[in-house]
């Protein structure tokens, strides 16, 4: 079927998190975006194929631009490639794009920077058309605290107080270039910016700017929170519902 | 329970229509939006419930601002009665608020002017995180020519073409005050606003204008198929789910 030179792919992937597992493949027969996206992929070129994304997304995270790469052994062009993707993909998995790209893109380590929006619904009245990608908080918020203790969060710092991850090698400094915190209708969305975000990163922060917009901490404990660099100091972790990885920058 | 007086209730009730038969009650054991809020009131009040909606929506039609009036007999405050109904309603019913009301408040009767929005995916490309609200056509539509035929459609005419309801002796004039056809990304929404419409009237029209969209008729023709009064020479009846009752006035 294909030509035996394997061409490499960039891909927009869009999806719904609710019923998956999340982004990362955990055995053969789970319920996970990659493992969606690589059995339509292994049909297609009748070969098996490796699905590089640009990040894990959590079990229930949504995506409306998570970049993939994948090399596949085809004679197809990318536009009879995403045809045939969202023919096959589950109507919760849609492709927004497929482009040829050189040998050397890798989706992941050349990802320079994300785009994450964090989507809180603050009243007491529920959105049903929006249920699935808004977290309800039924008490008012004081959102100039939250953007306050928000942008104490800019900047290049160590967020090992706010990230799931066990401390190990691995460096836990990260750049947030920007946290915009804006009101649309009922809801406050968090629009989160930066070089790449550790494990559970962006939901925890969102529990401590929760816990500063129901008056619960002041805006200026966000600075000896990071600094003890310990997880219990930070807030608890929020809802995946909430969550969609906007874009992602290379 | 009840103080044996019954007070007249006014609610604004948001809802996903696709896993319903429609708003009205078809017999006891279904699936209607009226069976949902009636079961909720009955068992709240302990007493039979009849619920009025300002009209009927089809099978898979959505609503954001439905209105709908009823007599309770309860000593609960209006936002007591919300807050009830929120906890009790299944996730795709929502009440955006409860007022009580005079006893002569119809929410049929009485209502002046219907807003409905339907939106048109018009990309090759499907929107997963949207998809249960847009109909996708894939085929690039000329938005000034439906925008043409849409104007024609507007003011006092007979609609006789444009219902699926048979030929009787109510009525089928209607007045159209406007539909806006705007571009919003890569979908185009049409904001139907009117004195009322007949039974099927938004999905014909718009499969009317679709095919205006797609160069099958010239938008002169919209008058000739008003003229003539007949089913037949309309468009197609568009899929529910791109259609959304947005707003009641009174």
């Amino acid at each position: 079927m294909g030509s035996g030179v394997k061409r490499n792919f960039r891909m927009a992937v869009e999806y719904e998190g609710t019923r998956y597992r999340g982004f990362q493949k955990q055995d053969q027969s789970d319920m996970t975006i990659q493992g969606k996206l690589e059995a339509v992929l292994s049909r297609m070129t009748e070969k098996q194929v490796e699905v590089r994304g640009s990040g894990r997304t959590d079990a229930g995270v949504h995506a409306r631009g998570q970049i993939i790469s994948v090399f596949l052994d085809t004679k197809m062009s990318p536009v009879e490639i995403r045809r045939y993707m969202n023919e096959y993909l589950p109507e919760d998995i849609g492709i927004l794009r497929v482009d040829e790209v050189p040998e050397r893109f890798h989706a992941r380590l050349l990802a320079k920077r994300k785009t994450y929006c964090y989507r809180v619904l603050n009243s007491e009245v529920p959105s049903v058309l929006e249920r699935k990608y808004v977290y309800q908080i039924p008490e008012r918020l004081d959102v100039e605290a939250m953007r306050r203790a928000a942008s104490l969060l800019c900047g290049t710092h160590d967020f090992q107080a706010f990230t799931s991850a066990k401390k190990g090698k691995k460096s836990t400094v990260r750049t947030i270039y920007s946290i915009a915190v804006e009101e649309v209708g009922r809801e406050i969305r968090f629009t989160f910016e930066g070089d790449g975000f550790l494990y559970h990163m962006v939901r925890i922060v969102m529990g401590t700017l929760v816990q500063v917009g129901q008056g619960e901490r002041k805006p200026e404990d966000i600075t000896s929170i990071m600094q003890s660099g310990s997880r219990e100091n930070a807030g608890p972790l929020l809802l995946a519902k909430g969550l969609t990885l906007m874009n992602v920058s290379y």
